[in-house]
């Protein structure tokens, strides 16, 4: 487990996506693995089936975080460049690689074609991470890790690799507050500003009758996060919290 | 309405998106509005609440494309820096708007603070987009439009601006086949070469039991696409075909 926050990126990869032909839920599901790792997610980027866009992406997110996952774009037809715009990111060729090609053959046996033999084909230098419950490995190039956009395919592969970024828990405080956010902005800024290792958001809502502003406070560092806590309510004052979470 | 296909990007802004407290859902918003507007949805980009992040992230995508469109960080806390950002991806100073401000002293009254002001603070030379529907205008600066990230708030902001960016309408066919991607892909390989102005995509679905398939063809120009569409029924032969839209 490490001990300091490890960050990653996320590249949804499909013109699908970004033309509303489907609405991308491993985005979503990845978000949700990565804070429930300690994971600090920096960036996601939606881009379509462009080779030189895949791959300016991938080249300038793995030089920015620790761990990129990119979705989509892994198959046998035309609109599956993943694998080779991944490896120009990092100059790499690509070969067959010859276990892949053999369980391709073994699996569509009379069927085979060219097309699904693309499957076989990965950068040079790329680790395949085989696991018991999944028949095509995963792969990582560098601190890349390709995951494919068939969301039950991305979620059984990004299963055999989730323990690798697993570290420390991020903590999470709420304070619900029935005011509005320009009354207590004055108090997070300071707050802020003070300490600077506790993420403080606010989020104000629209006609919600419960509260009008949600403060969260995140760190790693649950004591300071209490500290902040206590801090926020006395300053925002008793009679505008509804709730402290 | 432009005949050309205008090109357009997304900027989410907000760590609450990245840390998976807040679902976003501007982004299935505008990408919906843009597809039924005619525009080409080139690429989405979710960031932190971090001042240059934001004005790396629209400086780069604001050269790539004909508008781009920031959802997030506007309002009077800490963490609400979209507006300083956009100024500093064009290089402007941020001006106070006497207009606004007038308008926040009204509406504010005796609870008026320093925080509500900042929401009167533009870059230099930002458009401001009035509209009988809205309190508080859409500001534009050069091609950036910049949303909040209340969804209510950002459906009726983008509502005031929508009929700029109308052009000619994409048009869609699909053919869900009942056979496996590998068995396709040459066909769609070929078709796609020989029309690169239709986009075409293929969809493979695990346990579907109507199709295995779904095949998507996706122009301007409807005529090409009605082409592309009996040239692909042809070539991947009736007995695959499930049905075509």
């Amino acid at each position: 487990m490490s001990a300091r926050t490890p960050t990653a990126a996320i590249v949804i990869i499909g013109n699908e996506i970004l033309s509303g032909k489907t609405q991308d839920t491993n985005g979503p599901y990845l978000i949700g693995e990565l804070k429930a790792l300690g994971v600090d997610l920096r960036e996601i980027a939606v881009v379509p089936d462009i080779h030189e866009t895949i791959a300016e992406t991938v080249t300038r997110l793995a030089a920015k975080v620790d761990f990129v996952f990119t979705s989509g774009g892994v198959g046998p037809t035309h609109d599956d460049i993943t694998i080779e715009a991944v490896a120009r990111a990092f100059g790499r060729r690509i070969v067959r690689e010859p276990s892949l090609e053999k369980a391709l053959r073994w699996f569509y046996q009379d069927h085979l074609t060219d097309a699904h033999l693309r499957m076989a084909d990965v950068p040079e230098g790329a680790e395949l991470v085989y696991d018991d419950g999944i028949k095509i490995p995963t792969l990582r190039l560098e601190n890349v890790y390709v995951l494919p956009g068939i969301p039950e395919l991305c979620r059984m592969k990004f299963a055999t690799v989730r323990e690798r970024f697993r570290a420390l828990p991020f903590h999470l405080r709420q304070i619900f507050v029935d005011a509005d956010e320009g009354l207590i902005a004055d108090a997070m800024t300071r707050a802020q500003a003070a300490h600077p290792s506790v993420a403080i958001g606010s989020y104000p809502r629209l006609s919600n009758a419960e509260y009008r502003v949600k403060v969260t406070l995140e760190s790693k560092d649950k004591g300071e996060v209490d500290v902040v806590c206590d801090e926020l309510v006395r300053a925002f004052g008793a009679e505008k919290i509804v709730r402290v979470e």
